[in-house]
């Protein structure tokens, strides 16, 4: 089983600026956490990062791969900024049709009115948001459940 | 450390109506899966159901009790259809002031309009939608992680 | 076959108050006529009031009973106050899976702007408003003629 | 006593398509029944179709004949989709101030956003919608009781 | 000079039902009424009513007539209920390419919500409201003035 | 029989600037044009212009006059940019409670969005509104044909 | 003449949570003036507190008794969350038709959107808001003071 | 294979008025490169203009003739005005289940808010909309490919 | 301790006109009761009326005086038609930032849509509306309670 | 005459997923035919595809190229995702100033609400939506025939 | 050259109060760096400040001043919260025709809703928004630059 | 101090299309200009152009560069036709936290409405809008005034 973990434009930037939003912990850091975290659910994944839509949109069509090898079987996502405006995005997700799990590290619905509409959500499993970097591992749980099942 | 799990209208109907939907098992099922779950997590849970709003005000502020005894450390929800029309509720969060949890078994935002927006979300630490019984695990488990920090 | 008559906030106020809006007739003179009515339509029904949102779902969940006895096979409901803001009883409508019809009294299409609105409608086979105590005599034949097909 | 029976655009290709939504009996049928059924409440009707506003507004204004004859007791209309667009149908309605009964054979609340709203409801006595056929039947029984008063 | 006065749907029924918001004036009161007014003003006018949308159309379109005879030059419209929600009368309008202009016997701006916007004022000269039979002999007057510039 | 009539901010400017859209004839020419206008119709006007809300409020108020002296029979009123947002003129002219008549030059119906709103409108007796200075002529022989009735 | 006041959801919990938004008093103690204020004006008063929208309808519902004793003369509410929810407290107050006032400790028309607009409002005589507990007092006052006239 | 090709309010002034906008053809050239194009296309057309909203209805509604003879395969409809207020045509259209092509000759996604909407799109294969005379081609092309297959 | 009472716009008008919306009482009537009252409650006030937005502007502003004398230490504001519309007024509270109670002699929340929105009450500490000339009273000693704190 | 074709994000996966929507043939598929069409047309084309907004419009800019050579005539479009969230593809497509064709595959009038509004449609020659892979062939016909005249 | 510089309501309270959101300053202090800076540039300015809508509008008109001495070429306006209500003002500004920049001290799109709008933007050249007493310099720089071409 | 100077898409093209509203001069004319006002200045400026979201938010990024060497004190942008869709380069300037400008070359509050709202003013120091290149001078002068600070 093996679950592409996607981050989207600005979370590259965790740790070294806002902390008292995100926390200290760098992107890398909740990558390492993730791997070993993944490691004890007995499964692989990979991370991207890519502050462009365009670039998110090519990896996540990359996760069916070829008909025989190197394929996903899920994809974790924190679309960023880009969760409220992209529907090019959204249609990848379809398009691909692996199931999908949305995570924020923040309360997106806690925040400007503009934030607490996703264009991702309807074609995810589900959305976990305002854990911090825990939800991260909570969305991976999730997937690996759903995975299984 | 001790966690109130509450459950809003028609969650006790689980199991009963609309497999398709929430699946098979009941509520009781959720609630023994939770309690062995927070056995693992080294926690206590009271679960507590109720069809009224009234009811599910009252009971959310007796979670912080008396001065002395009996007092709980966080609010696990799922508040139903409430979610979307209660201030009420919303207003009797705030005022115990307890870290929650907000959670729902099917994804809010993939269904009518009307239950994109969650009235509760905004005064609660986060929310998780659309991992079936695993919501409340998952809950669970990130309400008891924010506790320990 | 039988029939629960579900009635919510202030219809126990009927006959006794705005007699001009909705009549002299108190509630009980209303099923008085419905009981007399089904008895012609060869049904039995029950009635019930409430004044809370809880008590009317749980009421209309325990329609569908236990497996062997006590059943019922339709619902007949004037919400009230709820009809526009209950997502709650439209769940429990939902739920149990019913075929419901929905009566008002009045017109509540040439009343105030947020009376035009049902969340409870799209859940019923259908919708009857506007003929004072007629409607529930209406609403009865009309759940009752669905029932037969 | 006499009811005008008008059925607006679309109504005359009931029975011929789409039997899933509005059943297999022609208008025709329809209005068959509706006779047999006037006969059984000791009243005229007079039916008539057209997919012209314009002659829906004429066959309409005529219910009010000449001072001496002819003239119509109420209304039973089902504007199809007139229902949700045509000020004029509804102003016809309040010019000649015939009492007047609002049926469809769905239920509107439960379509399309824009089949919700009826124009012509705010000036009829009341609405009935979503039961096929025998909404017409009730329509009449309800606009009978209420001239009978 | 020569005007076509063009009244729409239910303006037949003036002077029969609504006199206390319409008057006792019958349309054929008004209309020689607007006889004499032309005459004093030394114009020609010809009057029209319908019910039907189409037919208003049919006869706007015919005031350019031939290349040699019989045209209009100008339109003095009450569109009745079709003012609010006829895109076709609108382009019609346009279409001739006549100076219109635009009167109603109500102030619509003082009426429902939904008579407050005209979709054919944009594509008049000017608009006249509020002054009963007066306000055709006002618009007959303005365009008049107009056509003389 | 006098009337007040009321300019609203800018029209002092008629006819400096902008004369493609408000003709080449200045205020005081119109006023001198009313004043003829008024004396065949046998009537008395006063003609008051300021750019300030509260005087046009002021100036309105003052039309009741004393119990015995010198108080005016209707109002005549061009708000202007007011038109659009003056609760407070809307008030006045209320307060009175003299029968008002709303004019505009231009045709507010096919400008900007936020100029078809006319606060002012629902407490007048119409309006009449693109007929440049005519409309001045129009409503006051609209106001003048009222007060005789 | 006797008041009946009532308080709606989590108001019991005044002077426990939030002190800085609702002072530090009781809902006891805001009772407890209100009774020595009620003395001063020579008034009776009977407090009542629910969490319940059900049990609030009820409570208002008795204030008018039998035909012939215990009846209230008026009421005063503080709604609480319902305030902005709730059609069928709104009915309720209507169905009784006492003279009602509504208050609100904080100002709610400077907090969130959804705060801003009362349901309630429209059925009582006025609103008073931002007071804290002083709201109460200065609604009794207003109400005995509309009684007395 | 036999196309009806409808055209809606106002198509019969085509190149009598507004030739900036709708070219200097008339309906009649273009129904006449219509009948050229579908002998290319080796399909069978024909062609019909009302400015009648019932009219094209009944036209419509005639597609699906009597069991055995006469009927349409396909339709091509320009439903000028009406695209964007007849639910009625729609209503026909769905009726009649044949598949159907909206064209327009002006880009209607170009022009006022208020045309940007089309009722019928939603029930058609597809929508033309910009290419003036060529949009009818196009349409036709369309409309016989999708029939082929 | 000393009070800037201000009335806006029309408010001059009472008791003159429209009696039955606002009693027979004239404002000078008002502003003796006021005085009577504030004689009573120990504190000093000053009343001013103005229909011009620009002089309210101009007198709040002037609250703050100079540093060492002549200044007030709250304002009761009745705004008039100004409530709704008038982010200057607002912005002159802010500015001065002394207390400021808001009054209405009406209820604005059970009137026209466009007076439910106070653009000032986000800026006083409270709003009280609907009591008649009582309001002010009761304002006053809502004033005079704050400021004592 | 030569044409850019650009395709916007996740059409490059077409023919692999979602074939009940968008067909079994891959944009390559559709390229080649558009190929052999365009040698039938006697023009030349150029196709492109990319998932980044950003090299969409480097793209779209080189069609102006040098003043002297590589320069095209028109722009064939469907920009997917982007056509309802990109500002600056329309923007680009301004800049550029070439004759412009926006193509679908399905009919977005159909779907979600958020794909009914294109940003890119206003600046275009017109819109083709809904007839799969022919959307391309009648584009480029369309952009053709424009070309020509 | 000569530029009006007009300060609206409540800018005459700048360095008085509110200093965290204006700055220290006060107008005279900003009019006197902006007449050292008008020097610089080699123009003349005159400052004018008031709480008045009306008189703004006065003064406005006066710049276009008579045919031969005294006039303005261009104005400077801080409208204060006449920038998000005033038709009049920007009715004004249009009037005379001059060129005209609109200025701010605080970022307006950063605050309140209510204020992101400015109804006075449209007729400018352009709009500075937030840089405090700069934004009054850098406006006349952009005016000065603007007038030279 | 060194300030970066980002240019979003389409930006590229000024002096090459639309110079009616662009004007004549190349965004290298520009930065040449801007170059020579920074050396006036005694400041730094880097200036970058991307139509890419990603690559501009790449760039933002790096502004702050290593804890120790090369980067920057404020940014000024012009994100073209980001400015209304792009929260995610608003994220990225939160993210870096340093002064920032935004500009624009046209109007943007007098164009089409979606370009009204900048979804990055709120995040920046302040907004100039509609000088055409001198948009940049003014806004690299406020950008610096505020650094000076």
């Amino acid at each position: 089983m093996k679950i592409l973990v996607v981050n989207g434009p600005n979370l590259n930037m965790l740790g070294i600026r806002e902390p008292e939003k995100y926390g200290t912990g760098s992107l890398s850091d909740i990558e390492k956490e993730l791997y070993a975290y993944s490691f004890e659910l007995g499964i692989d994944i990979e991370t991207f990062q890519s502050n462009s839509e365009g670039e998110i949109i090519d990896k996540i069509q990359k996760t069916i791969g070829s008909k025989t090898v190197g394929t996903f079987d899920g994809i974790l996502i924190n679309a960023g900024g880009y969760t409220h405006t992209s529907v090019a995005i959204r249609d990848a997700i379809s398009a691909v049709g692996l199931p999908c799990v949305e995570v924020h590290m923040t309360n997106i619905h806690a925040r400007e009115e503009f934030r607490h509409k996703s264009l991702i959500a309807p074609v995810c499993i589900g959305q976990i948001s305002g854990f911090g970097k825990e939800s991260y591992k909570l969305g991976l749980k999730a997937l690996h459940d759903c995975l299984k099942k």
